[in-house]
């Protein structure tokens, strides 16, 4: 492609709306223009990255042998009230009536649309598995549209969703689409974590996340990389500490604490960190108030809490009145020592000697409180969030905290749409069964911004080599006067473009600072400027994207270098 | 493709809803699915002949010089309400309001957002020509959905628009799309003329239609190959005839003609044709009524007759108490003897003799009438519809009439959508010009529909090679009984899927009829029968979908011919 002929426009400034570097990324390097709130057009820059996330993608879910169709991204009412999600779904869905006052919803998502392919198309076990794809445009009317393509409302999906006769053939099917997505991430030259994560409100039971890891990232992630292991930090499970508690070395002593509302409070008055404090929370029950107990600088996991017994779901914190009236003090000076009502000791807590904590009357706390002398020894339970240095499960490594955006995820729907909408195949024994199914979703939009959030720098982005939207680029030095530099630069153009590389030819007649930093805001990862002065050597000039320094290749290297590149 | 992992289903029963033959069909193959009123899902099927008409649409845009881009399909009303056309739009437009109550639509097409596209995007006239197109989902809220993908609701085009800085750079661009367009229908396999067409409500100047030939088309097209001329028939003109008029051999007469309405009243008592009968219709003038005269048979063609000087645009019939007052006759016993109003003369009336025509008095005719002796020799005019035997414009062939299906349209827009939205650049000059425009639309989802109204026959489709799903279908018989029948088949399969065919290899265990029938159904051209009583003398059996007759042939001969296959 020639420069003269792309009608590409880079910007100088950063446009005031964009909060976020790949959204200013993309708008400064002409990848998108917006169009209106959460609206973009791709600009022909950015839709060459947008094919290539989706040819990778066809290619792989093709592989897998998952069946691509195309679904109408306009959806009547009535399946969604079969499915029970038209009242549910609220306002993220965009509603419309057509001429006729039927009402229709833009798809921010197809189960109820493919549930109803399926029902029709599938009748006998014979013809399952089935897992059929799209690549669909959909829409989600967020209140808040921001950072560019990754919280847009219109955007585009892949989206697959995958029918089994049971529950092993949901599992065989889950994990090919997990085998896929890892697949799909490797050659797009990403940087991702295969996280565990609770299936939130699609429902269903098993359910992983693909973050792209960038520092921006809205997710965080506990990860072990030698054990393999990645969560979401909500969901990664914390262990009792394997070795032994620390002996007592200071007497149990009660002091007042007049002003002390909060463990910063607390750790100022006693010169103490917060991990050598005790936190204590009171929770409604199933039965009356229970008390949870962390350590000071814990945080506590709701959806692990609500799932102890006795403990009410959603987890509601007790309020103030029924606290004093349990414990006869305020928030602020509980403490598990002498406590009255039913406690869950977190795990970390019962390895902790020499603590301080609150004495269960107004403006008084403990220090020096040790298990097994001024309170029993607990028995622990799982009730916070992973920190940096907690163990794997596995037990052999400690975690790491990065933050991630989730680019994809799979889940194990079961039967929850295949039953509301009576989805079923004739199974072996001559019965209708209700289908299993999976669901399995790729942002493709949104990767090209998780993308450049992983790989930019302060020039521009940085396209990892298969994501980028050219292999080359071609920087003549007064091409327009020389013609040599033109000849030199022509032929290249044509021998790289025969050999199957995207070469972009930057043909302007504009000063060498504005091509040069041009081709960094767009990030080409090879770039090769041609000169008189190199020229009467016989030499290029050659520099990646990442490098800090050119190099003067011989044309014959400059071609072997890259000739040789991959080519996804 | 083995068909056990294809998850098609084909049907034996029309569905009930199809009415034409295109529809009918992809119903049947499995091609489509119906989700609601003009809503439908392209089946793995279909979408594998979708991808083929979309990859070839845009290799040929790309080859003409033509960057793809991705505009939103949900489009902010406020453009619509500067280009005029959100109060203009009527019911097809399908409106939305988002959660803030702005709103919206969804894009029937994108004059409005690539306008302003290019107002923010084009700066100068340097950057010109520029042609932007992408492949989209559009949605048309038709009052009437029918006809399947032929006029659905919600459908996939592509559009193009075209920016140039003058009229002559509007032709050039224009010039390339006519040449571009042309290039997609060969390579696509399919019959098809280019018609000159009124450009209708889109408005602008001049406009081209691409019809897909098939007799179920809703289109007539007047044609002449040797003059490889096209048009539309409203649009095709006519000429004087060249020839010497006959002359009179009857005398005037005029006689009593009770209860004679209508020409053919009028042929039925004197036993002639309506070739030899004159009609007068009255049309409101600028200046009271004109009459314009035309042979009976023929049809007035309205957006010529409103061109003429002093007849009202639009054209409206003039209502009988006017034509009383003005003539002293009802309609029909009205006629150009002694017409006291302006009158038109169609050119083919100039070449009568001896022919009948109303006598301006109730209940009474003229037979016999002729030119130069009952009423003078006429100036004349082109005021109907061409009728097959018409000269062509070139006046060295004559007309045929056929119908077509359009596909695509190529259209002048100058300057009417970038003038109401400020869409300049800055011309060599300095000044700032607005840009003359030009859109280029292809049916993309239509074109699946239109190649199956045109290539069928009643045992299904037959595609054209470079639009066939498949290649190639591989029917073994007793596959799952035969060793032999099924080593051949598995291995033919590899070795023209290894040589980049397309191969379904029909794996069922299922009857050889029901193979048969779904291969004719589903209308892959190539056939490859393997029995054990062929490969007991090394032969398969062929044949081609349009061949009546199989033929046996020797494995290599079979994997010649299809080797040799032009793949597109």
């Amino acid at each position: 492609m020639r420069f003269s002929e792309f009608a590409l426009t880079t910007l100088k400034e950063v446009p005031a709306e964009a909060e976020i570097v790949s959204h200013k990324l993309m708008l400064r390097a002409g990848l998108i223009r917006r169009l209106s709130s959460g609206l973009f057009t791709w600009m022909p820059l950015g839709l060459r990255v947008l094919r290539i996330v989706e040819s990778v993608v066809r290619e792989e879910m093709d592989r897998a042998g998952a069946l691509e169709l195309l679904m109408p991204t306009v959806q009547p009412a009535e399946l969604w009230q079969e499915s029970g999600r038209w009242e549910q779904y609220g306002p993220l869905l965009l509603r419309m009536q057509d001429r006729h006052d039927r009402e229709y919803c833009f798809g921010p998502t197809h189960e109820e649309v493919i549930t109803d392919v399926a029902r029709r198309e599938l009748r006998s076990y014979k013809q399952l598995p089935v897992n059929y794809y799209q690549i669909q445009t959909k829409f989600r009317d967020e209140i808040r549209p921001r950072f560019g393509v990754m919280r847009s409302r219109e955007f585009i999906m892949k989206d697959a969703y995958s029918f089994d006769l049971d529950q092993e053939g949901l599992q065989q099917s889950y994990d090919r689409m997990h085998a896929a997505y890892t697949a799909i991430f490797k050659r797009l030259g990403l940087k991702f974590r295969v996280v565990d994560a609770d299936s939130g409100e699609i429902g269903g039971s098993r359910s992983q996340e693909f973050h792209v890891l960038a520092d921006s990232g809205e997710d965080a992630i506990a990860y072990c990389d030698a054990d393999h292991y990645a969560s979401n930090i909500e969901t990664a499970a914390t262990f009792p500490s394997a070795g032994e508690r620390s002996a007592a070395t200071q007497e149990l002593e009660k002091f007042a604490t007049p002003g002390v509302k909060a463990i910063s409070d607390l750790c100022a008055m006693l010169d103490i960190t917060p991990a050598q404090t005790v936190k204590t929370l009171i929770v409604d029950g199933t039965d009356g108030p229970v008390a949870l107990i962390l350590r000071g600088d814990h945080e506590l996991n709701a959806v692990k809490a609500q799932k102890l017994e006795g403990v009410a779901s959603p987890l509601t914190m007790a309020d103030t009145g029924t606290i004093i009236k349990a414990l006869g003090a305020e928030p602020g000076s509980l403490g598990p020592v002498g406590m009255a009502l039913p406690t869950y000791v977190d795990h970390a807590v019962a390895s902790m000697a020499d603590f301080s904590c609150g004495a269960n009357e107004n403006g008084y706390h403990y220090k020096g409180v040790n298990f097994g002398r001024d309170l029993p020894d607990p028995e622990t339970f799982d009730l916070r969030n992973v920190v940096t240095g907690d163990p794997t499960p596995g037990g052999t490594g400690t975690l790491s905290i990065a933050r991630g955006i989730e680019v994809g995820h799979i889940f194990q729907l079961g039967s929850k749409y295949s039953e509301a909408m009576k989805a079923t195949v004739q199974a072996p024994d001559g019965t209708n069964r209700v289908m299993e199914m999976g669901c399995y979703g790729i942002g493709i939009t949104r990767i090209v911004g998780a993308a450049i959030e992983q790989n930019h720098d302060d020039n521009g982005i940085i396209w990892p080599g298969p994501l980028a939207p050219f292999n080359v680029v071609i920087v003549p030095i007064n091409m327009h006067r020389s013609d040599e530099v033109r000849e030199a630069s022509e032929a290249l153009y044509a021998e790289l473009t025969d050999a199957g590389l995207e070469v972009l030819l930057d043909d302007r007649d504009a000063r060498p600072g504005v091509k040069f930093a041009d081709a960094e805001l767009i990030g080409i990862p090879h770039r090769v400027v041609i000169g008189d002065r190199g020229l009467s050597k016989g030499e290029f000039e050659y520099r990646h994207r990442r490098d800090t320094e050119s190099r003067d290749l011989k044309r014959e290297e400059v071609l072997k270098l890259l000739k040789d590149l991959p080519i996804s």
